[in-house]
């Protein structure tokens, strides 16, 4: 396995991803400066391709494989902005992307990563069974497998949003990002301790899925199973690699219950004019509730994600 | 009564709300670009101060005033975004701003006013009490009226997103706008002839608030009386001074069924993740369904504004 990436790795995955990846923009508002009592910059991955970060790390991970092994195609088994991710990443470099879902996923799910050309393998629901799928289909074809937040290329490749925030956004104090698998905090706070080596690196997750609290104030990997939260991009518990990184180089993670996500969520609709997913909001929930401890300070947050069922976000906002 | 702006007028207004103004992002997306068989550029005013570029023509009417006359306030009768701009813009500038508003206004217009500082004066419903309310009003404060379209200074302001617009994207061939008294289309057309005599410029309105289409087919002004749209802020017709502006210089009308402004507002918000109220998507209606004429060529949108009840419009893409 690799060592975990550092500063370099970062920079050095931003180089090879910069012709495929929108550098997205950063946007300030003065209502939410206003209730969060901080200076707040919102790096806006929700207009990222394929609608998240997570085309970042896709990208570095397919686009850094030998050619050789990038012709036997990449494969994976999420279903959701990772498969779509690796699927466009594929597509880009011309090669084949195997995404193993459940027969019963969501129509609007298999939907977005047949968009992007994947070959969708079908499986019988539940993880053992997509596991075991995944698992025949690499040894049928000889794909290599691009985990979505347990992979140093992933990692490196998710770090290269807070590198475009920290070079655009001068001062920043804080980073907040939200916490699911860990891919993206564990970037984030290499490229954060990397430029700034004081900031303060904030990973936000909701309180009903915190195992990396959990995992943190215990100092050994709590895995918690199937957690119910709205946030629907958090609910992976962290991985071997992850929980290192981030054990390592994060200050602080703070929990904010599924009411404040939702009105978070509101927030950024209707004052920002942004769709973001309910996983986004995350990190804004902290702010809001001023439960982030950083008045007065320059915060820079990354609305990780905009994916989102209007429908559903209709009803979760109706409440 | 002051001649038409031209495009030394669009700059001296450019420079005189430069300090207010945000200079709003400009978007593409790949997916827009194939369904409309052309390359699109969307200038996002939904993300502009108040939410809409009616923050543009105000604050150039508001900051255009001598002292003495800024000194005793600025008034309207609009509750939509003009009311919310006029506000603001007198709040920036110290003075005083008066908002005349029927007293069974919805609240959430109320709320919007009054958060910028206005003072409300409540009126019966019905056009004829709010000017008559709006007239006692003037007579006992002295205050300037700011028509939210009829108006030089606010022509001259909205046409301040035109002029960010092209000198961002070199080489359009067309700038589509939607219409509703015609200020922002007026403003859009000086500024784009005034910089690009060859570029076309292009109104988009709902077919059921078509009075700019019947006015300039018929070549007199025609009032559409209370339309029933769902692009709530294009249900106003054309200005005697907007009218003369668009007459000699729009190239065409261009007009959309509801339902096409439904899906593209659903496009936008699924798609670009940007929340855009519908009037902001009728020119993106005209796009999706190759209304516009303009295949193979560079285009520029102005998403107007993002104001929207959140239930109300996802309620809307629902049916």
């Amino acid at each position: 396995m690799s060592d975990a990436p550092d500063l370099a790795a970062i920079r050095e995955a931003a180089g090879r991803i910069a012709a495929h990846v929108k550098r997205t923009p950063v946007f300030t508002s003065s209502m939410l400066d206003g209730r969060a009592g901080a200076q707040v910059f919102c790096k806006a991955e929700n207009l990222q391709k394929v609608g998240a970060f997570k085309f970042r790390g896709a990208a570095n991970a397919v686009f850094s494989l030998p050619d050789d092994a990038a012709a036997r195609g990449v494969a994976t088994h999420s279903s959701g902005n990772h498969g779509a991710a690796v699927a466009l990443a594929a597509r880009l470099r011309g090669i084949p992307a195997y995404v193993v879902m459940p027969h019963d996923a969501p129509a609007a799910k298999r939907a977005a990563v047949a968009h992007y050309g994947a070959d969708i393998r079908a499986c019988r629901p539940g993880l053992g069974s997509r596991e075991r799928a995944l698992d025949d289909l690499i040894a049928a074809t000889g794909a290599q497998v691009i985990h979505p937040y347990n992979d140093h290329r992933v990692i490196a490749g998710q770090g290269t949003a807070a590198l475009e925030l920290l070079e655009e956004c001068a001062g920043l104090d804080a980073l907040l990002v939200p916490v699911g698998g860990g891919g993206l905090l564990s970037g984030t706070a290499i490229a954060g301790k990397g430029l700034v080596p004081g900031i303060r690196i904030i990973g936000v997750e909701p309180r009903q899925a915190d195992d990396a609290w959990q995992s943190l104030t215990t100092g050994r990997r709590v895995i918690v199973d199937s957690p119910d939260t709205v946030a629907d991009g958090l609910r992976a518990s962290l991985g071997e690699l992850t929980f290192a990184i981030i054990r390592r180089h994060v200050d602080e993670i703070v929990r904010v219950e599924e009411a404040a996500i939702v009105a978070a969520m509101r927030f950024v609709w209707e004052r920002m004019k942004l769709v973001i997913e309910p996983s986004a909001a995350v990190p804004v929930a902290a702010l809001l509730e001023g439960a982030a401890g950083v008045a007065g300070l320059r915060v820079g947050v990354i609305l990780s994600g905009g994916n989102v069922d209007l429908q559903a976000a209709l009803a979760l906002m109706a409440t």
